[in-house]
């Protein structure tokens, strides 16, 4: 993530800094977290937990004695998982990706299969990993981590599959290969934008032909509020392309550290290519973590069982709430902005955790601290998750983790601080404040 | 691990070739396996998890709402961990390290911490890590895994100290730096030998010197059946050399899946670079896990609340048990090689899970599946450990998931294969087999 020196080096650096800022105004509202929300918890008390795990225990006594259950939750265990027959079921059922036992790995969160695969995917010096810009900072940090370089992919996203065709073209030309995409197909961190079906097709298509393995990462695709589903590239995809990555930290809980990586059947059409880079990712794997905890793997399991390998239903009140504290974004930002139009636009998500604001003034760390002080909001700059200055005037906006009220309030208080930052810049420019008023007259 | 062409490349594949003869011989008893007996798994039902979430729970409730601790137990976490002060608590009860909390980083068990340690320490590429010559197959694949060179210290484990000191001067002579000493100095994987104190006192001594951090890898330290314990190198660390690593896998459980690591006061002195090695460790491990488990942390507070801090009454009966697993072993080495005393040699470790038998011939894979078809039991080639050829006439036996009858019956039928081989290669020598009855004879 070299060439922003504002941008913290870290998802623990931005997290410590948002951290700080939260500490030192307690009281301040953060649209900052893209945390799930805690409203839900209630359903995965420690009774319900054991419940889970007798439920799995109860489904894996077929397999063998109690002892041997016992053993196989307690014991070192298989490093790819213990529940992918379960995992693979659910992703079929919920999110149309036909995954099997024998192309999944269960990892530690989704981060460590997205740790895994790059490092695994770019082994030379010369390879590189291609990403939207700005894009999750997991995955620059994690490629930062192995020694993978990224290239952001120029432009915005409105035609990625060139983009991707350029980019790779010119890499070659300088000697290196694109080796991975990675992408959030639906409800981007940190954008919150959806790549429609013909880019995603578009894309496959430039990914098959020049080798590109795309790492397509839905942690928000359940969570959809309007319009029709976009089918998930791993879907979509006949070339054998696409590594589909998946995690329970938003549907059940983040405290589990359960997630999973889906090969395709080929790679590339290669079957033995597939199976062998299974082979190097579970030796990676291994030397990471081991595997991952059977017994957060039991929960898991014993949850999917209860919900007959569909989590629609356990996740259908977070998904009502979340549409809910979208439109109420949508509403304040449409009342305190309305004197503002055409200087401030955002979008407006059909579903995930965030939407991006654009401003026309930079919002860096300082106005992060000065927005917090003076009116008691946090909010985070896109600049954070960006690879150039392209994202200085954007800022993303989080309404997974709060209320309706604090929402209200929020962007209310947002909206003053811009409004005096606009006038601020105004005044020093010796123009008229007209629209100065527009935050404060809305709070 | 290159350099010996028999060496499978990593913990995988070896658990792999030894679980397909274990799947191919389902009823050869192994002395392969280096795991935690699962004897008294029984105190790890689900309902006694319950009680230890329960338990850690009400621990957790001085300092919060139920709301703010049920979030604690399920939301994302700290990235250093939930549960340092008991950790400390316990390694400072247990282990004689003084451990504080601001200095240990909860990891995804013990392999996470080698990894981001090894990662973080050696991120040049004349970086090396030194090892012992054979060594934990986790510590050269997490070495491989992240690019990291690593170097065996030459010779036996007879003068460590001069031996890290001559091979930090080559690496220097040839424009490369030792920057990390990975070490077991408590009943070694795969040796089962102890750095006495005299020896960890130089050693520290030279890596102090030198700049050499010691990674003091400690997972047999609690299972020491003889002798007076030998205080860990982190204890007798004045220098700021030693990062100590630690496990409950061993006492607790491995699926549990926590470690952690431990940095010493100051790094070589220096307060400054500890904290900034603390925020590396933690970034990269950010990147890599998020955070350890929650849930998991839980289950280990509520344990060691349970325990009030010290799990040394938790271990007894698998102290006992093992204890009486390596006499029983040791019996029955005497009978079974006494006719071949001085053709075959084994130590005899205090403590631990394993010891090392030295033999006449090569032991290879091979030997692995001819041993387990025709005798009926699976050992572990030193070979698998080694960066070299130096250990291809030993092997590996462990006594710590066995039962006495399976260690007696195993060590006749390993008599046995020997025995033949010495046998075969006599008779091929032209030499009388006049030693060759004894693994028969014993069994």
């Amino acid at each position: 993530m070299q060439g922003n020196s504002m941008q913290p080096s870290s998802q623990a650096t931005v997290m410590n800094f948002l951290n700080e800022v939260a500490g030192r105004f307690p009281t301040a509202i953060s649209l900052a977290a893209g945390r799930p929300t805690e409203r839900f918890f209630d359903r995965l008390q420690p009774s319900a937990l054991l419940r889970a795990l007798s439920r799995y225990e109860q489904y894996a006594s077929g397999r063998g004695t109690k002892r041997d259950v016992m053993a196989s939750l307690l014991q070192y265990g298989r490093t790819a998982g213990m529940i992918e027959e379960l995992i693979s079921a659910q992703l079929s059922r919920d999110e149309g990706v036909v995954a099997t036992p024998d192309r999944l790995i269960v990892t530690a969160g989704c981060q460590e299969a997205l740790a895994l695969c790059l490092a695994a995917l770019c082994p030379e010096p010369g390879d590189v990993a291609l990403v939207c810009n700005p894009t999750y900072i997991g995955a620059t940090g994690a490629a930062d981590a192995s020694g993978v370089a990224i290239v952001a992919l120029p432009g915005n996203d409105d035609d990625l599959a060139a983009s991707v065709a350029h980019t790779a073209g010119e890499l070659r030309r300088q000697g290196r290969t694109a080796r991975v995409l990675y992408v959030i197909p639906d409800f981007d961190n940190p954008t919150g934008r959806v790549i429609d079906e013909a880019q995603r097709v578009a894309l496959l298509a430039v990914c098959a032909q020049q080798r590109i393995v795309v790492l397509e990462d839905n942690p928000y695709g359940m969570f959809r509020y309007d319009g029709q589903p976009v089918p998930p590239m791993a879907a979509l995809d006949s070339a054998g392309s696409v590594i589909y990555l998946s995690t329970y930290s938003k549907t059940l809980c983040p405290a589990l550290r359960v997630g999973s990586l889906t090969l395709p059947q080929t790679l590339f059409g290669d079957r033995t290519a597939r199976m062998q880079l299974f082979e190097e990712l579970t030796q990676r794997k291994s030397f990471l973590t081991v595997n991952t905890s059977q017994i957060a793997q039991a929960i898991v399991a014993g949850l999917l069982l209860e919900q007959d390998c569909s989590l629609r239903k356990w996740v259908q009140p977070a998904v009502d709430l979340y549409r809910d504290n979208r439109d109420t974004m949508l509403r304040q930002l449409d009342r305190v902005f309305a004197p503002l139009a055409g200087t401030i636009g955002w979008n407006r998500p059909d579903g995930g955790f965030f939407l991006s604001l654009d401003l026309p003034f930079r919002f860096d760390a300082e106005a992060v601290t000065a927005c917090a002080v003076e009116h008691g909001v946090i909010v985070m700059p896109m600049a954070f998750f960006a690879l150039d200055a392209s994202q200085d005037r954007r800022i993303r906006l989080a309404f997974s983790s709060v209320d309706a009220a604090q929402i209200a309030a929020g962007v209310s208080a947002l909206g003053a601080y811009i409004a005096q930052r606009i006038e601020q810049a105004e005044a020093a420019a010796g123009v008229a404040p007209a629209l100065a008023t527009a935050g404060a007259g809305s709070a």
